[in-house]
């Protein structure tokens, strides 16, 4: 049977050696392992984005793959180390720390079991006192022994509730009589776009459509930051260059974007909980 | 028969999940297909640099390889999803709006087929109303139907006429009884070279060789932005540290740089048509 | 017998077309090589990064793969071309401009042969008068050749004195009575941790353990730039958020870290020779 293939997304960056040690233990483990790069240029620290970009791009995937999450600011405290094995057929090796929030939440996770250290853990003579690259010695170490087929799901480690794994707070959008509002809960960092947690699903069932020009307030906190009139389209170029539109993402979640520009720069917007978005009903 | 490669090259960075999702596809549609980074940081929406990318790498790579070139401002708009059939024996998978341009002028295009969506599009239950992310749903998927060989060039969709390609306007130098005037058509971003369109044929029949002190001057539009005698070498080091030198660069085109520095930094420069560069003979 | 693989790091970055390009002549040798991006992201021109990052991730890697290492300031100079054999069963393609500092010192190095460029340069129409891109008609092509079984490691050229390879001058650490003193010899440039020359068998030596609160000085030349009482961790978040700490990083060097957050931009910190820092004893 082939081997399912290695995704890695972390935060590490390819500026120095890390991820290169990384890759060369899951090579060490078992040559014939392909291995892809999900990302390694996630925003530091933030698990949030972790889990939000398994989500967005998983279920593209050949069914078995092996996703390796490290975005691990608790690399050495009690945060457990953990393989998930999700409802709709993949596995994800990540810290516990909130990486499984969106999958837990959006694709279910039938079964999560904590690393076992003894086991699946590198053993190196000079990385016995090393407790802060759990990427190389931990995370990548037992994922290529799950791909490589050494152990088996079972052998990572002791099962656990999935009820206890760590998951941040996602809010959901709410339709009002004259409107619909939710947040920007994420952006697009490259082109600055900012995407809402509002789905397609609920704007249309809000009477919105495409080509509808659309009253938009934007909040940070209690501040109202933009307002304008915006059309919403199918696609960017339906609008004019540099006019800020409405469109539905490749997630099937509300969004905003300037037409050749950057959202977020140019009107100094950001994404989280304080970054709230309304659309008026006409 | 072996499979050709995959080499994606695209504006999207791998600052979140796009690049991810769409390997996701290709390695959907068939496992072993083998896919190479070209690039993922193309100056966003620039059609021009896609082109000179494609002209720089493709003949140093295997014949029947298949480049996916996802630079696409237009995407969701009337400009054609195309795969072109290069005389020297590629294919390129690309949004048709520019980004052929280099590769029609100098390596010839023997046949453009517009790619069918009825047939070639990713079909989900997910994606039936995204009309914005054509990398995922459109090229990356006909590429890999294509390089798999599920479907034959001829069934990518419909031919049309190579005449009918959009491309940009390519400028020419000009060698006059005292000068060689060219422009910077495209620029080294990392170390900060300025490569013009001067042929180093060119520069050869314009009589200058190696080891020449040649008066420089650099136009930005009729301003005059810089001045002064350089060096014309065949490799950096051999002029000291931070000084200005004019070199062959890895495409036979004449080329200025800052030896250990940054040319487009350092003297506030750039390239396009508006960067013009003169070289007077003794 | 298994082909070995390829891992490239050089200072050329995914920003244009040369990555590409090299990686296209890989596989015009042969096909099946496997290329693994070590980085490309290398800081311009610095071969003492290039050296620490082949020492810092190297014996990672199955024995025989062989590194190509492309920062070079020197390219179309006198500098040599050449491949090592180290002491530890891998192979290090890369200019002689001290590139092999940390792995002639740590690893050892056996054998070094000078490339020959009259049988390992790749041979084009368009590439006989180019002398800057010895990554894509040197380095990258001989690596092919040899890892494809095409030449032997002696067909690679004449070997040379492994006492004549260009190298930095390596700092050592120094224990006194009341202190040990380093230097910072480079950084995480994605976290901002600074990482010392003071091994953490000198530093158990010195008599410093887990727990311990250690006065710190961190002198820039003969400025006095940091002083504070720090604990020496095992991993971060043992101490509280944007705490700064002391812990024993991933090739055990003692290193220092703000907690989440950047030590080198929030203390406007660096590496270097110029950088000393000195931890008292109790």
């Amino acid at each position: 049977m082939e081997k399912p293939m290695l995704v890695f997304q972390t935060d590490f960056t390819y500026k120095e050696g890390a991820v290169c040690a990384m890759y060369g233990v899951v090579k060490s483990v078992d040559r014939s392992l392909e291995i892809i790069d999900g990302t390694h240029e996630l925003p530091q620290y933030d698990t949030w984005s972790a889990s939000y970009r398994l989500y967005q791009s998983m279920s593209f995937w050949p069914k078995g793959t092996i996703f390796v999450s490290v975005v691990d600011p608790g690399v050495g405290t009690s945060r457990k180390a953990c393989v998930a094995k999700t409802s709709n057929g993949y596995y994800v090796v990540t810290p516990d720390n909130g990486t499984l929030t969106h999958i837990k939440k959006y694709m279910g996770i039938d079964e999560v079991r904590e690393i076992d250290e003894t086991v699946n853990r590198l053993k190196r003579d000079d990385n016995t006192e090393v407790a802060i690259f759990h990427g190389r010695d931990l995370f990548g170490y037992c994922a290529a022994r799950l791909a490589s087929g050494i152990i088996t799901y079972e052998e990572v480690g002791p099962a656990y509730s999935v009820e206890k794994i760590k998951t941040h707070e996602i809010l959901e959008p709410h339709i009002y009589d004259d409107r619909i509002e939710g947040i920007f809960e994420i952006n697009d960092p490259n082109f600055g776009n900012l995407w809402s947690n509002i789905t397609l699903k609920s704007f249309k069932e809000a009477g919105f459509k495409f080509g509808d020009k659309i009253h938009t307030e934007i909040y940070h906190k209690d501040e109202k930051v933009f307002d304008d009139e915006l059309y919403y389209y199918q696609s960017f170029s339906t609008a004019a260059n540099h006019t800020v539109m409405i469109y539905n993402n490749e997630i099937n979640k509300i969004a905003m974007a300037v037409v050749i520009g950057n959202l977020c720069k140019e009107y100094n917007l950001d994404f989280g909980p304080d970054y709230r978005v309304v659309f008026y009903k006409k």
